[in-house]
Order: C-alpha cells, then structure tokens, then sequence
C-alpha cells in the first residue's frame, strides 16, 4: 500500500464540509471522490474560460483518454522518475476455472491479484504523455513549431491522501508547445506571467515560485535541486487550505527530454525542444469555492462575468 | 494478452480514412485512439445535444471519474459476468532497489510487473457502476425516484480490436433512473423509443433491437438467454462498418440487481429497481462521420440544427 498522506485539521474540516454541501461525493478510497452539479459547473466553466484564453494563440485542439500504452511509460523516463505515482492496467487472461477462483476470491475481499496479468495500458500521468508520440509520429514540425491544446483530460497519480486538493485522478487542463529551444522557453515564461494575472481576475490570490517534481528517492533528491537550478519548473501557488498554498499550475521546459525519444524535429531538422503549461482543474475549483464561498450565484459579479460570460 | 478481434474489411478501410483524415490519432495499441480536433468537435456536441435532450426529466448532475474502488468491482457481480473485459490498477510499493529493477526491466521492454502490486483502484466498466453506491449512501430515495445524469464519463472494456468503433476506453453518456420497478421499467421503454426517434432526427438509420450483454464463458451463455427472454437489454443499431450493424445506445433494466448490495430503497422502504440508458459517444460519432462525411460544415442543414442550435 502507498503511504497515506493524512489531511491537516484544516484540510479535513474543509473536505466535510465539501462532502456536506454535495460539492464533492466521497467513495471509499481516499482521493477518489464524484462530482456533485455545482462542482461539476464551475470545474467546466473554469474549463471553458481556459480554453477560450488559450484560442488567442490558434493551438491545434487535440484530446487523449485517461490510458497510454505502457511502452510510451517505458520509454519517456517516467519509471525512473515518478515510479512511486505510476499505474499500470492489469486484466484477466484465464479460462473459465480461473475467472470462477478469481470471482470468488473477490467475493470474500481476498487477495486477487495473482489473477490478473499486466496489459499493454497505463493510465495517463499527465495529459502531454500522450501528445509526444503523436507528434513524432507526424514527421517535422512546420516552421515555427507547433502549439496543442490538450483539453480538460483525466490523469492519475497514485498518491492516496485525506487532503481533498490531493485527488488521485484528476483533470488537467494542458496546452502543449514545440519548437525552437528560444521560442519555448519564452512562451511558457510569458504563460507563467500571463497566468498570475488570470487567477487573480477571478479573485485567487496567486503567486508563481520555481518548484520541482516529486522524484523519487535518493537520487530524485539531486534531480529536484537540478530543475530548480535551471529554473524548468514554475507552479501558481494559491492557498486552499493546509499549511502550505497548493500549487494550482504548472509551467515546465523540458528542453529535448520528450522530443528526442520520439524524435520530433523542428523544420530545420533539428530535435524541438518542448514546454507544457498544465492547470489542475478540481484545485482551481476547489480554490474559488474555498475564497468566495460554496454558492457561485454569490460570487463577486467580476469572478462571474469571467466564468460565466454574457 | 486478451484475444485481438480483428476488423473486417470495410472496417479497416474505415479505420485508414479516419486516421488519414486526422479524425482518430493511432496509438501502438489496438482500440486505444486521440481524438483530433474535428471528431472531438462533433463529439462534443453530441454530448451536449443528448444533455439537452435529458435535461427535460430534471436529473441531478453527478459527474464519475475513470476510476472505481476496487471493492465495488468485487461486490456489484462485473467479476462474475465479465471478468475478461475489467481493468485493474496496479502501482509500485517498493523502495530504492526495486525501483532501478523496474526501470531497468522497463526500459529494456521486459516484463516487469512482478514489480507492480494491486491497488485500491479499477477501472470504471460504465459510469453507472460507481452511482450506486453514492445513492446507496444516502439512505432512501425520495418519493417517485430518483434520476441521474452521470454526463460524458470516460469507461473501460479490456477488447483490443482493430474496429475503429470498438475502442478499450471511450466516453459513456449515462443517465440512471431509480425507483419502484414499474416506473423504472417503463421509464427504460420511453427513453428506448425516444432515442430511435432522436438518432433517425441527425440522420442515423437506427432501430432497437432486444440484445444480451457479452457475459463471459458457458454459463454466460445461459445469462444472456435468460436477459434476452426478460427483455432486460436493448440495443441501438446503427450500421457503421462491419457485417452488423454496430450498437450505438443501450437501455437495460436491472431489476434489484445494483440496489439490492447497496441497499438503495424506495421512499416506502423498498429496495428500489434500476435501469440506465447509455450512449457511446465515439460510436455515435462515427456514425455521423460514415453517414454524412468527413465535413460537418458539408452535413445536411436538419443535422446541423439539432448538433449545433442557433
């Protein structure tokens, strides 16, 4: 079992009282919750007015579902860095003896698992996973690289906790850049800035700071201090509820990590670099609900005529 | 490895056309697809257009992730019936040494999932599987019932194919109606004669048919004779591709079966019936695509009112 990251007394008041309103419906694994209708409207509105923000620069909508094959996880360096947050899809490959073992194993809560067999199938760490090898797939970029928007899509990490801001399945919202190493640095520096200013117009007290990636162990400790160095990670910090502001976004340069494994080459031939920014839907809304209350009709007029236009 | 279905050919011709046209984005798994811009457009619609439609009957909107507790898979009898089409979630436990094993085996593209231990977690088969307990949680019904609309949920069906119309993951649009059984049976009829007549409104050639679900092994046999003779399922059949037609929606009365585990009772005290309707929103975009062509601006006006009013 994956450690159990305990909630603080706030995070665990604030969770109640989500699961009290209706705002979210808890299941009986810890970071596993439904939606509930007034979630579920401001969570797509947020969607919505992302996407609408994000149209300015023309990016190429693309959408992936919550699974990416297993050899892409194989590959991209995703179990050297992350294995500690990584699912695998497992399935059942027997007859019908062992699917009736299986069922009744199950049946009394017992341990299942040896009937199962690992598949071709992971699930999705984060949206852009899926758009590397797409790209690849494509031959070069045109001139001037290319920019995805990613949708509102499903990823997972296994990281079960009570903080409610910690779901292990959630939505990110994620564009994509690829280009010239120049060019992708210095879009994913202006979305950073340009992102303050947007969670701010919708009330949020947003502040951005260099972060790193929970890597894993020993050597993860190095690789953190290493991206912090070289400044490839920012992340929005807005307070939720916990000691510490919950980093609601994040904007990466990856330089040739993801391009050169699926050699994805600018139109000069050379491999792009690229940079992603990600918004994590569920915090942005569990962030305005924890700011400006849990009825949005009551929100501050400007928080609506930017969620909700016209 | 689960048994590959193989496409016809007409099938496969279908699955180049979408994949040349950049409607589907190919993976090098078999069923596992991005969606490009122009087929999540129409997805979306679609989407929306049967949200609309649902909207006259009032449900609360509950929104499900990819996800279920495993313990719900092991009680709500999926195990049983269909253990060849459920995913698990596995993840990884150990420390330091096994992760280099797992990242070496990984890397290498051996097999390494001895190095993965079951979770919590499976994946959602259909979007209803995890409102049941919800409602179960919330002691009785109201009086007349309750309905669901559980929105556009992502689910799993463990059958790599290369049909482009039978994917492992794809969107399900569910509602759900709870109550006592005449009203939930008759409730299933309406919705079934409704949807033939909402298909035929965006062009589609469908009609209903009495269908059986793919329950697994001999005695599955036997299942699905007796669910035909109950009347227990319908179907929608659209001809998409392949020597059948392909069902596109289904309607299936459940009697007691998922209120009974979680005890969900009618207002009298009752344990209630269920019954869902569901489409597949992928199937249904194919269907638009194979029926009026690649170019949504190019269908004919009548479709277009109804996908995109206004």
């Amino acid at each position: 079992m994956a450690a159990f990251l305990p909630a603080s007394p706030d995070q665990a008041a604030f969770r109640d009282e989500l699961l009290a309103q209706g705002m979210l419906l808890a299941s009986d694994v810890p970071g596993l919750y439904g939606h509930g209708a007034v979630f579920d409207d401001v969570l797509c509105a947020v969607d919505q007015w992302l996407g609408r923000v994000g149209a300015v620069e023309h990016p190429e909508q693309l959408r992936f579902p919550p699974l990416i094959p297993r050899r892409d996880l194989e590959m991209n360096g995703y179990l050297s860095s992350f294995p500690h947050l990584a699912g695998t899809v497992f399935s059942f490959e027997g007859g019908q003896a062992e699917a009736l073992e299986q069922a009744e194993r199950a049946g009394r809560h017992e341990d299942w698992s040896r009937c199962q067999a690992m598949t071709e199938l992971t699930l999705t760490p984060a949206a852009c996973y899926a758009a590397y090898p797409a790209m690849g797939a494509r031959g070069s970029l045109p001139p001037g690289g290319a920019t995805l928007d990613l949708g509102p899509a499903w990823v997972f990490r296994h990281e079960p906790s009570g903080d409610p801001a910690r779901m292990q399945t959630f939505h990110m919202r994620e564009m994509v850049r690829f280009g010239e190493p120049e060019t992708v640095s210095a879009w994913r520096d202006r979305w950073r800035d340009r992102s303050v200013a947007l969670l701010r117009s919708i009330g949020l007290d947003a502040r951005a700071d260099i972060a790193s990636d929970p890597f894993f162990g020993r050597a993860g400790r190095m690789l953190a201090a290493s991206q912090r160095d070289q400044e490839l990670k920012f992340e929005l910090l807005v307070p939720i509820a916990g000691p510490q502001p919950t980093a609601v976004a994040s904007f990466n340069y990856h330089h040739d990590h993801f391009a050169a494994p699926y050699r994805i080459r600018t139109a000069a031939g050379a491999i792009a670099h690229t940079a992603c920014i990600g918004f994590g839907l569920e915090r942005i809304t569990l962030a305005l609900i924890q700011t400006h209350g849990p009825h949005p009709a009551r929100w501050p007029e400007a928080v609506g005529h930017v969620l909700w236009p016209r």
